[in-house]
């Protein structure tokens, strides 16, 4: 009964990446925890359901964020005019080395998971580090949100600094093996999923192990693909076999062959690559902020959407610095209007009905139905309040969603609901 | 005796592009407005000084933003997914058209001047519109804030939309000098500056008589320059006689050759019209984010920065939908790392050191000898205070700005000083 309710409110939700749909204060009904559809009038059905009325707030969809770090959290927004190679030595590997400790660990995640908390992300799909107690912690925390994610313990055997390398690939398997087996039945709201770090730090045996693990155990894959022009040198070099870096993942069985797989970045997967992502219906994470900060480039995003291939938005803390998809859906827009202006004008710069599907509905799909408020999929709704943001003169609901996505913060967030739940 | 203080904390300031200062738990001495420089120990002198002690907050000069919109602020994050031509037609156009009204900009303007208030600004160059009374109810409500600020009176007299437009060059002129009537010894804070909007919206007569006004009665000049190659284009056609977008404003006095003059965007200026920038001591106002949301390209600032020529940060409120220049100074960073990605992989991208230099010293060059706490520099203070933000490790100065350009908001903003008056 506790996921009956109506949300009463100016109803902003993807039908698709062209389609928004505006309902001016109408009734969104949740019945155990999905959707029923949107109404001007309460049926005669739902009239005993409780009404949480938000007056004239927009409600939109919980968004998902397909990719991020939570041990890079605590770091955010510094270091951010290293070059890649210097950030991951000087600080990313540093830091998640300190996640050996868990009362470290602990503080740490106790911060990232009151913070995402509080955003407008009610789905997200995590790395954590090689240590298993952290990513249990991590797990811990983030069931107690209320969140529905999937997190998951890094492999990475070789090409590491000695701090952050599990021993070998044997090592590697069993500490994935040992952690699944604490987490794979603990939580309601937390799954695991397989996360090999990227290509080049991980042995071919851990990589082909990870591969028969998939496919035997059912569990999702995130990984990284095609971010960086030097590392898609590298991973050529490891894998002279190989075509393309997303070739790599699939020799092994780690592209989606059997089960769900998230590939962030993408930046400059093209022909063949972009033909076994679209083969295996693979989850593209697009990081915009992450791949101008880390100076990575700009994903075709276009591309992806006409070729209907699954995509959908990734802050990638702390490449990116900011926890916000609302943000990140600005960010996408901004960066296709740069890759427009500087390197194929034939591709139209995002729309907001494109960016705010791929932070909805689009994303949101990796977890089933969800992401939309159109019937039948598990209601996750985010409350928004612009009161605060005066304006002298009367403005539409699609300027209003327009100005959050540019303006808003966490206070402008006023409430949050996952499958129908109320998480505050 | 009220513009003499010390405020207590640790300073953060620019001595020049490359050299940040940091002085932990220090004081910043500040006598009629000025200051004396950063100590550890109170010298005997000024043991009379009140003490403002802002514990383990972070003080830094207050921010200069050389080019933001008045008028295009009730509209800012909103139809950010239209290209230039769009946007300047259905949105910016008839907006700006609306302050006709003067009961619209008495409202439109109190809630700009109350927002710029509490960011991290201090002293900005800005544009009004047409209108002579709107422009003088800007200039009455920032006054009021007690921040020091340039704001121009609009001219344009062509190739604009009618309700918008100036009907000639004679009536331009006559509005320009009844408002600089009525607003030139009005204020102990604002001051008028001439603002041709730009090139195409000027004729050439108008052109000229403000060349002579600017030379005549000693007034400084803001406008746009090399924003769009179609915009370049179009001032070419317009001008055949000229080399470059810079020498029409040139050969009708108006590129700083007797007073100082900020030219917004420069993103296309290279050979002559760099010279001539050069040549004139011409303020750059790089206007990063809105370059991005209008699709207009990325400056080459680190060459500007290489050449020791006069560049700040502009917000370009609407072009840009945020007004902190703290954004911007990170907006400067992620724009130059993937123009180095994409244009030109011999321009390093911008060091936090230069971005903050410029959203400081380099801009508030424009208003004289502020935007650092160096000795004799009129004492602009912003403090803030990042308690907010936990982390589980402690980091250092530097690291504290840098997230602040990142992650800092209006709430971070704890007070601020212009020439040594609180502000609030």
């Amino acid at each position: 009964m506790e996921r009956n309710l109506i949300l009463k409110g100016n109803l902003c939700y993807s039908q698709d990446s062209k389609n928004l749909i505006m309902a001016k204060n109408s009734f969104l009904i949740c019945e155990n925890g999905k959707s029923v559809g949107i109404f001007q009038k309460i049926p005669e059905k739902y009239q005993n359901f409780i009404i949480k009325d938000y007056g004239d707030c927009l409600i939109i969809p919980g968004c998902t964020d397909l990719h991020l770090h939570a041990p890079q959290f605590a770091f955010r927004g510094f270091g951010m005019d290293l070059e890649l190679l210097d950030w991951l030595e000087n600080i990313t590997f540093p830091e998640e080395a300190k996640y050996a400790d868990l009362e470290y660990a602990d503080r740490a995640y106790q911060m990232f998971a009151e913070n995402i908390k509080k955003s407008a992300t009610t789905r997200a799909v995590i790395f954590g580090t090689i240590h298993i107690k952290s990513t249990i912690c991590l797990m811990d925390y983030m069931e107690k949100t209320g969140l529905k994610t999937y997190i998951g313990k890094v492999n990475m055997d070789q090409n590491a600094p000695e701090f952050l390398c599990e021993k070998n690939a044997g090592d590697s398997l069993r500490a994935t093996k040992e952690w699944l087996e604490q987490v794979q039945n603990r939580y309601e709201n937390v799954k695991p999923i397989l996360t090999p770090r990227f290509i080049p730090s991980c042995s071919d045996k851990l990589l082909l192990e990870l591969g028969n693990m998939e496919k035997q155990m059912k569990i999702p894959v995130q990984s990284h693909l095609s971010e960086n022009p030097d590392e898609i040198s590298w991973v050529h070099e490891l894998h002279p076999d190989t075509d393309c870096y997303a070739e790599a993942y699939d020799k092994y069985g780690l592209l989606g062959n059997h089960e769900k797989t998230i590939m962030a970045h993408c930046i400059y997967s093209e022909n063949k690559e972009l033909e076994l992502l679209k083969r295996d219906s693979v989850w593209i994470a697009h990081c915009p902020q992450s791949n101008v900060n880390l100076a990575s480039g700009i994903a075709p995003v276009r591309t992806y959407l006409e070729n209907k291939m699954n995509i959908g938005l990734g802050t990638d803390i702390a490449g990116g610095f900011s926890e916000s998809i609302l943000r990140t859906m600005g960010d996408a827009i901004q960066m296709s209007k740069i890759r427009w202006r500087l390197v194929d004008q034939t591709q139209a710069p995002l729309k907001l009905e494109e960016v705010f599907f791929m932070g909805t509905k689009g994303g949101g799909s990796f977890f089933g139905k969800t992401g939309s408020f159109e019937k039948g999929h598990e209601m996750d709704a985010v409350i928004l309040d612009d009161t605060d943001l005066p304006y002298p003169h009367s403005i539409s609901l699609r300027q209003r969603l327009e100005r959050m996505i540019y303006l808003s913060d966490d206070r402008h967030i006023k409430a949050k609901y996952v499958k129908g739940k109320q998480i505050f």
